[in-house]
């Protein structure tokens, strides 16, 4: 008889931000004259920028004629693609990092998810705590957790580790060592950056113990302070030790065209296999590529009239955030981030508890943010707020949550 | 230190499509001057119809609007697209299939790749031979397969249904009862299609042992004869042992678009454990839904518009699979398929191997195919055309077999 995926049963709860959007539902059904703002999950709400409506209508007219035509593409995603990525994102700042060592995808949620399979199931994986759930559950999913431990609200056999407001939001080297280390700087949920020569003490940690960094680089287009690195390979060492994973999301808002990409080094190997083979080798097995239409506007992305409009709606963002956050300051919370990042990490006021602040600031103020908590039990006592809403409903929350 | 998944080691050489198309290039290289012909991959080579560019032209338009935009969808698909399939697919047959019973993707082969997830890593997998490499590789990646036996052409713990000309393409009820059982119908590669009461019996057998039948129904748009199921839920009980995948790549062209979906019945239980809750995870934490653009392009093909001008579509390649299974008959092949299914399954002449017919066929005719040995040990001595070439395609390529 058929057994099934055992794993699976130890997941805590269902998916954080489904979770978020049944509150919201509920509470919607029930005040239908009361209008809700969505400070919570990270989902963009400026329309796609003109450079990127015009490439997308220009690939759905090829596809409508004969010449023009794209059906299977390569499964790592086309050149023209590629290219643009190798020379924009890594050859333009130094690193050397050439278009075959980059495979295209439908988004970082998916890369990031699917990344781990390629390695044992016995390896040690770290993460930050709080964390983005997904390293989290696509590990407890492949048996590499151990059980759920109510007591410390983590997983038995993963290495949390903790950043908070006394560690300035900076995860310590690890004394026990791990063997997968998810890093995602800027940092989703704390908005914290990480300098260069910080990010260098992991590389060469990694390449000192023979771990792999899993680095999701998903915010680097938030960046504005000097000496904060846009990509891993910006530091020494990091071609023989990590995996970066990218997304078109953020920086140009395809959270509903999807795509993103992951670079695999072709010289970062274990044990004399080349984790470049490997995950050629799902990509081709288990995946198309991304749709020719999503890659054509993904090119747009890097033309200089992509670059001048992109800047714009990032800077539209931005100041989002700097409105949050000293907004936030001014009417007397403690809050950190939205620097070099979209989000915003506020300590819950009066003690409460991160869902506790969620049901009252949905309630009350009718304004959605995502509880600390549901990334990590370090996240408890703390709110993740997001620039990614229209300016009007970010000055709307800001006055409710005054008001609050 | 990290370490990889072994089981990556067991799989055999490169993926069978990757393989053809470096072959070819090499050729092509050497040759420049012939122009070659491809009838392998199965993939489509007519435009999108105009309904379909209709519909991605008015949803990218919406996209650069702020009212018009979206940002992350439903992960499983948004609801005018799920109830479209649900009522068009299935309802119309007579299926009681719900929309909340959908999961639409970007496209089948990531869920028939994807889907073994939810399940035990000790089940038995069965698979047809010949059979679509995706299934087989997909779980040796898993660990369900034992190592390739080089004697047998197979993995040691996989069961393998031999389909051959002695049993008319259509497996046999195995001995040693599955956990798992991929079917595909009408069949990839042989294009045998399954009689209603002949997939009734392996409904029964599922049901009787607690197997799962992985239904795979890429192609049902090609079904022209009578009393050949379109969906395995046309049987009775189905519903309580399969779940179905499904393509918009082969009925509508998409597949440069990307765009599929997969039915798992809410009544599909395993030792208490609802599939549907399993895979309905899967898919929240590991993947972020299909592009809008795409799924407006999906509900298209199930408008009035949509369905005459895909019956076209598919009329026109149905055409080339007669010219090309008459063709290869009058011309002294022995040749299946083509009736119910876009595949021409042929017997290689003077006991040729598939890869011997595959060189000689590019190197003397400049006409690829696909061998039937990378299908399976019991696909030696066969040979797969496609009717997805353009018609003058499709007749130069016949008149230069004929030559040959």
């Amino acid at each position: 008889m058929v057994s099934i995926n055992e794993n699976y049963l130890n997941l805590q709860g269902s998916y954080l931000f489904s979770t978020i959007a049944k509150k919201v539902r509920e509470y919607q059904e029930k005040n239908p004259q009361n209008l809700i703002i969505r400070l919570g999950i990270g989902d963009v709400t400026q329309p796609l920028a003109p450079v990127i409506v015009e490439a997308l209508h220009k690939a759905v007219a090829q596809m409508g004629t004969s010449e023009g035509f794209h059906g299977y593409g390569p499964e790592q995603g086309y050149e023209f693609l590629r290219s643009a990525i190798a020379v924009e994102d890594y050859q333009a700042r130094g690193c050397d990092i050439s278009p075959e060592e980059i495979f295209v995808s439908d988004g970082a949620k998916c890369d990031v998810g699917n990344i781990q399979e390629i390695f044992g199931i016995d390896n040690r994986v770290a993460v930050c705590d709080p964390v983005y759930p997904v390293y989290v559950d696509t590990n407890v999913m492949a048996g590499r957790s151990g059980r759920y431990n109510t007591e410390t609200g983590g997983f038995e056999n993963l290495i949390y580790m903790p950043c908070t407001r006394e560690n300035g939001f900076a995860p310590e080297l690890p004394k026990e060592v791990p063997d997968m280390i998810y890093l995602c700087f800027p940092n989703n949920p704390t908005g914290a950056a990480i300098q260069k020569d910080a990010l260098q003490e992991w590389v060469d940690y990694a390449n000192r113990h023979g771990s792999v960094i899993l680095y999701d680089a998903a915010y680097e287009a938030y960046i504005t302070e000097e000496n904060v690195p846009h990509s891993i390979y910006e530091c020494s060492g990091a071609k023989g030790c990590a995996i970066e994973m990218h997304s078109f999301s953020k920086n140009a808002g395809f959270t509903g065209l999807r795509l993103g990409y992951t670079v695999v080094p072709k010289e970062l190997s274990v044990s004399g296999v080349k984790l470049h083979d490997l995950w050629n080798r799902r990509h081709g097995t288990k995946y198309n590529g991304a749709p020719y239409i999503v890659q054509r506007a993904g090119e747009a992305v890097y033309s200089p009239e992509g670059k001048a409009q992109l800047k714009e709606q990032v800077a539209y963002y931005m100041e989002n955030a700097r409105l949050i956050r000293e907004g936030l300051l001014a009417a007397g919370f403690t809050a950190f981030g939205g620097v070099n990042a979209p989000y915003i990490w506020l300590q819950t006021p009066a003690h409460m508890t991160s869902w506790e602040f969620f049901d009252q600031l949905l309630s009350r103020a009718q304004v959605v943010g995502t509880p600390g908590s549901g990334f990590g039990a370090s996240g408890e006592g703390y709110f993740r707020l997001t620039a990614f809403g229209t300016r009007e409903n970010t000055l709307e929350a800001l006055e409710r949550i005054r008001g609050f």
